[in-house]
């Protein structure tokens, strides 16, 4: 028999990066794949993609968006269109060539194609607004090293894309998407936020204004989790999206466009991790809770059979399974668990049958609770909500604890070697930020918190707004 | 107000390939995109994709099987392993050169960069079977005529993929799959098909059996709905995937492929469409009934009120929606309505309302009833199952009545020509299979239906089994 399964063998707190890699690939979340920054995504973390998929399908459906599929291929001509967007894109585009014809690039996001079909298929104010919305893969050809989940030239994605007549109905739903990220990222991934403009440097190429949730990790390195652009009508120009209006004239619609990615699973293993493997939050988790008996020759088929009862008494509320495997002892299976990161396990065996009782433990916690079987349902459901909130409020803590606000560029440097958020001051300018970013050996902007008068943290002239500084992914 | 929206311009059965285009473009499944081959798939194309997904699903993840992700870009060497899949494959595939690295081919299917996976994944018998699956986009750079849905360069697809210890297993799930297709095709898209095994010169390149089910289009074509393909221990072979057996021995493993693609949206299109647009089978229209309110000024308010009232009453338990727009007349709602193909109508005036009525509508049929407001729900859900049940019985009396079976050359000559599914005793061979296709302008080996023991209508050689032949999609 298999007694015990070797778990993650450094410390989170020691080494991140490694602990992170082990933690994905131990909990049999993803790996790499042969080519250089590709991934494959396995059954378990894909379980956690389509557990995303589907609360976050129920939420734009509920506003109106369609779900859709666009060519993975787009010709090179329309990337030519919107300057910047070019600019921005170009240096991670991978290329195709077929036959004589032009070179078409895969995907790295779909504005431009998807821009063209909505000046075919707006006419008028009646079409208008158009919201909608594709699950895909995306390829960015980064340099950087590949970290699963995090980075890779490889991802899937959701990507929205709204047209409307009006640009306060575009910005007023801009809004609205970043605020359903705000509750996808805290109340189903238990992951706190912030949120707010991007500055100019970071906006997305081609967008008037971009919105971001930005989540701290626990080696303080900040994560953007989604993003949320007012294109303004800088692509409706270039690719002639217009309508007649009930003005009976022609106009340029205002565009918007938002995306997450399956960076949101490598955010939810760091944020909540710990040395025994995964945390997982039970609104995502592929399984909640699993059972496993404690057999003994004597009683194993009454212990069996009291198990299937409580998975079935369990089960149309949530998602459970028995592990009864004869050729693994009870502790490899609860060091499996504790790997995969399952919210509750349920310990059953001969004494507990007597009793009429279970043992309930929390992954999180690590806790057990002895009660008995006819209470099990009201527990367990009590349980798994404590334990959603519980992994909130604990990563709030920490970030908020994180966040120190500063007068001057010593405290600035300081705060940043510190790894802590850094709210400071700002000019707004580009270049400013350039240097902000070399000095600092990698700080930069991850979104504006208000408006201010002073003066900006680094120049010294005017400030705009206060801005959260910090490392990032 | 707008009073009449325009129809499908031509006649299904005078012009099949221009009806079916309108069709699929008019009701707004999908539209051509910039780039030869490619498509676009529109919302109610990708909800009709949706709902297929959600029923598929449901069955696979009862057996077991799980969805995973594997990178869109396999190397070139990966091809080369296994030389038949290799020749297949080749001419289709369209390349990414970065770097100085080898090419890279966008993945015409997933075959061996995840049998490279199940090299590593795979030790024991314990790990078997391993069933996996993948929703994803596919590219294959075909020259023939682009059509919506039916041919494309790029489609969407959903490939299973599994390992198992004994050939038993392995050929028992290859056809748990196939009878799980013809269940879809049947009980879910209303479609009837031809199960059986592919002849050798139909095989999947790498494949030891390829079983098929095979649709009959209302022109006489018929159309490959989907395969299931025993793989043998050739994959397994080249890529090493082996396991440690109860016997403490190595041995490869038995590997099996499966797959069907959006082409299922193109079928249904055909399969039921008619001169006034689509007929969606209940079970995958993205709307099940639509209520059209026939609004006068004076009871407006009374009439919307009653439409909302049935509409909830409703909702539980089907999609529903209401028209309630104002700048179109009732008649355009109804040819909007008929080119979507929505299965049921409500309408209902003031008249209506005085005699607690409505009017209910069947797309199929065009036929109308009028029932009391209160016997509404179990009306509506007994007509819905009549319309699928109709659509495929239908269908199947179309099938049934095309298949002619032959004993004599001139025979199958003649049958082929009459747009009918010829059944002949056949030898098997390929170069006989050429033969057949070139004298026929094109006719195809199906799928076996029997095992016999006559002369093959060709070539007059022993024959192995009776084969329906037709031309195809």
């Amino acid at each position: 028999m298999k007694e015990s399964k070797e778990g993650i063998t450094v410390k989170k707190e020691e080494n991140m990066p490694e602990w992170y890699e082990q933690a994905v690939q131990k909990a049999e979340l993803a790996d790499f794949a042969p080519i250089s920054g590709f991934m494959v995504i396995k059954p378990r973390g894909y379980a956690i993609w389509e557990n995303i998929q589907n609360y976050f399908n129920k939420r734009i459906k509920f506003y109106g968006v369609k779900n859709t599929y666009f060519p993975l291929l787009i010709p090179e001509s329309y990337f030519k269109r919107e300057a910047e967007h070019a600019k921005g894109f170009e240096p991670e585009l991978a290329w195709v060539q077929k036959d004589e014809g032009e070179r078409l690039a895969i995907r790295p996001t779909s504005e431009t194609i998807i821009h063209d079909f909505f000046s075919k298929w707006i006419r008028s104010y009646r079409d208008l607004p158009l919201r909608i919305n594709q699950w895909c893969n995306i390829l960015r050809w980064e340099v950087k090293q590949t970290k699963l989940f995090l980075r890779s030239r490889e991802f899937l994605w959701q990507e929205g894309h709204c047209a409307y007549e009006t640009e306060e109905e575009c910005e007023k739903e801009v809004l609205l998407i970043l605020e359903e990220y705000r509750k996808l990222a805290e109340e189903i991934l238990a992951i706190p936020v912030l949120v707010g403009e991007k500055t100019e440097k970071e906006r997305f190429a081609g967008a008037k204004r971009t919105y971001t949730i930005e989540a701290l990790m626990p080696d303080g390195k900040a994560l953007q989790l989604g993003t949320s652009h007012n294109l303004g009508q800088g692509f409706s120009k270039v690719f002639n999206v217009k309508f007649l209006g009930k003005d009976e004239k022609e106009h340029l619609v205002w565009l918007s466009s938002w995306g997450f990615s399956t960076r949101l699973i490598g955010a939810i293993v760091m944020a909540h991790g710990d040395n025994k493997g995964l945390v997982l939050p039970p609104a995502v988790s592929p399984l909640q809770i699993t059972i496993i008996p404690i057999l003994t020759k004597k009683d194993k088929e009454k212990v069996l059979k009291k198990c299937q009862e409580i998975k079935e008494a369990l089960e149309k509320n949530f998602t459970v399974e028995i592990d009864s495997r004869e050729d693994y002892s009870p502790g490899w299976k609860f060091n499996e668990q504790e790997l995969y990161g399952t919210p509750l396990r349920i310990e059953l065996g001969p004494k507990d049958l007597e009793k009429d009782q279970v043992v309930l433990v929390r992954r999180d916690l690590n806790t057990k609770k002895i009660i008995k079987t006819y209470q099990l349902k009201k527990e367990v459901e009590a349980l798994l909500d404590t334990i959603q909130k519980s992994l909130y409020v604990n990563a709030k803590r920490f970030l908020d604890s994180s966040i120190v606000e500063v007068k001057a560029w010593e405290e600035f440097l300081k705060t940043v070697k510190d790894k802590k958020i850094t709210l400071a001051s700002f000019c707004g300018e580009v270049e400013c930020e350039d240097y902000i970013k070399s000095e600092t050996d990698g700080a930069t902007s991850r979104c504006i918190k208000e408006v201010t008068s002073g003066k900006c943290i680094k120049c010294n002239n005017k400030a705009k707004y206060k801005v959260y500084f910090s490392k990032s992914y």
